[in-house]
């Protein structure tokens, strides 16, 4: 048997959905879960129950192993060095990883590729915050924002105040870690933790944009079309592609500065990088994640080679797929929880309505508000499909009757 | 957890890929397997190792789980009724099931329905072989075929003496259990095993298409596009959907015939019905199969719901999904093993060559003539999707070597 084992650390619904890819290509997927019940570990046949933050647990686990990839960015990056210095290839690599995995090595890193991002600064208590808002002079920032330093930033634009965007530097997702204060004395509030926080000016994006791109070992890289996120509180709700009105030479530009990232940054592997758009037509990166993302379950149904199949065959160092659409649009609308935990007999409806409509759920426990699944939908009609999607959705969490 | 088990009997091809089907639905799958290293049981958490021959291990499995399906018809008849005796869905039934799992039993059901047939008789012995061969009176026999009750067959054509299409009834498949005799001589052969021997004319066919359907308890039925399966040495080679060429009244009359004899026989889950077209423009059916069938590989990746998600479906009585092509043309290659065991190598060369290839290996060991998995291609030019797929899976066998 010549055929590889990935090792995916992590048992959430990115790594039952790489699973799943890997499937038809006959790769062995050996997976370690925090429990025998987590999304993933319900689907695979070699699961390793364990701890991710304990070396011991990671070295055993990656025994028999051709390559390490991950569904999450929390293995802290000295027991990714460990397992590099122990010979086995970790995809993406630790000094790759570090800049989705810490905000401000991110910024800093952006900031020195003059990457146009958010204005921004390490910041140590609320008078820090208080500081870094009144510096600002509105607007989004010059592009390459300014460096961690401080001092006097003067973007062009009206005043720059409150309110600030403060996240922690790790271990932030989908809006948690995240914070939008108004004043000094709600900044108080992120450094209760005691973790490091960076402040950030408050773009006044008019959408925000995603660009997709996978990139292996060899350096061969793809980008898939560049795509809309629209938020609700703070938590991706649904994602169109390719970006609805965004004109071929933007989506090209974002397509080019995703690329630029990832071969700058060494990685391997899918990349996201998230993107405000601006009103006076500038695109700033917002957060950048080294794994299967959010962004692109479309590409499940949607284009040739889903962005699973591709971060497999990249951190196998195989030729990757093309990432070309299938469907004029394709939209993919995410299945929260809600208050009814049935979500099967939910299918009934949903099928029956739409016989065309792609469900993904997870396997997981319905608690509202979790991301528990998505659905995709295609077609010619972007209101169409826009509209099966949220329904199908709504449907299944229960906000929708009929 | 209100999703449903489904137990699957066999750890093939055929569950691994109805497995990967399922994930999506979040659908819970338990696999009853002979060895822990069977296709499916490389892939599936939930894994019961035993003989499907074994009603106790039958009944040991199927507790827990909400349906049972098949990866093939080799559970008997008899352990069936008993599991269903036991309240446990057995999808399809053992009613339905035996019409695919005896071709004695079958050819009679579709002779009584008057389903075209080739001419047909169970025979004892090589005496019964000649006396077969020397009433045929050429051509492809009349509609409705003869029962079994052999006489006065008067098809219309030439003579129809030698050779004769000899079956076992029943544990026949890709050409194992089929012999094809020149001779009262050659026709000893099938009888020496003892099992019940079912003649059949040889069909001067022009080529061989499959119909496949699926129907859920509810009644509900869909109908993919009519294929032609390509054979090569008996074994199925390549499957072309659409049938090229084929008119649209004939494509309809033969999805409706699938319809028909899935409705009258109670089939739950995927039917493909194997077909031969004459030159005269006829069409016979030839062999039947109640499970996803090498014949609908091609819907994977060519069809907006694959035969493995309906059959899901089907047997959950869920809603069906659209059956319908997602491009022009797919082609779907089976891929062979040939002399050289790795073929992972060789991903090499076809994913590079062919961005949008879709590989679907079985995990099988590599043994000769031993189907290890397929590769579908798809798109506008017919010429172009047929080399491309031709070539994969000549070069994952190692016949093609550039």
């Amino acid at each position: 048997m010549t055929f590889p084992v990935v090792g995916m650390v992590g048992g959430g619904q990115l790594a039952r959905m790489t699973h799943e890819a890997g499937i038809p290509l006959g790769i062995r997927f050996k997976l370690l879960s925090d429990t025998p019940q987590d999304s993933a570990a319900q689907v695979v046949s070699d699961v390793v129950v364990g701890d991710h933050r304990d070396l011991d647990t990671l070295r055993r686990f990656a025994r028999g192993c051709d390559v390490i990839t991950f569904d999450h960015e929390h293995v802290p990056t000295g027991h990714l060095r460990a397992l590099e210095a122990d010979g086995i290839p970790v995809r993406p690599g630790p000094d790759a990883l570090e800049h989705a995995q810490d905000k401000g090595v991110m910024r800093a890193r952006l900031d020195g590729m003059g990457v146009p991002c958010p204005r921004h600064r390490l910041v140590r208590d609320p008078a820090d915050v208080a500081a870094f808002a009144a510096e600002g002079t509105g607007g989004t920032g010059s592009a390459g924002g300014t460096a961690g330093s401080g001092g006097a930033d003067s973007a062009p634009g009206g005043a720059f105040p409150f309110p600030v965007v403060l996240k922690t530097v790790r271990g932030g997702y989908d809006g948690k870690g995240v914070w939008i204060v108004r004043s000094v004395e709600e900044a108080a509030l992120p450094f209760r933790a005691g973790v490091p926080v960076l402040a950030e000016e408050k773009v006044d994006f008019t959408r925000e944009l995603a660009a997709n791109v996978v990139r292996s070992p060899h350096g061969q890289a793809v980008a898939y079309p560049v795509v809309e996120s629209v938020q609700v509180d703070g938590v991706c709700d649904t994602v169109i592609a390719p970006a609805p009105g965004l004109a071929p030479a933007r989506s090209a530009e974002a397509q080019q500065l995703a690329l630029r990232i990832a071969e700058e940054l060494g990685v391997i592997g899918h990349l996201a990088v998230e993107l405000f758009e601006t009103a006076d037509g500038r695109v700033l990166v917002n957060e950048l994640a080294m794994r299967p993302h959010n962004s692109g379950h479309w590409t499940q149904d949607g284009a040739v080679t889903s962005q699973f199949a591709n971060h497999v065959r990249a951190v196998l160092d195989l030729p990757l797929g093309d990432p070309r659409p299938r469907a004029r649009w394709t939209v993919m609308a995410n299945v929260l929880g809600g208050d009814y935990p049935d979500m099967y007999t939910a299918y009934l409806h949903c099928m029956a309505r739409d016989p065309q409509l792609k469900i993904h759920m997870y396997g997981k426990d319905v608690k509202p508000g979790r991301k528990v699944g998505h659905v995709n939908t295609y077609g010619d009609d972007l209101a169409d499909v826009r509209e099966r999607a949220a329904h199908a959705a709504g449907y299944l969490r229960g906000t929708i009757q009929e």
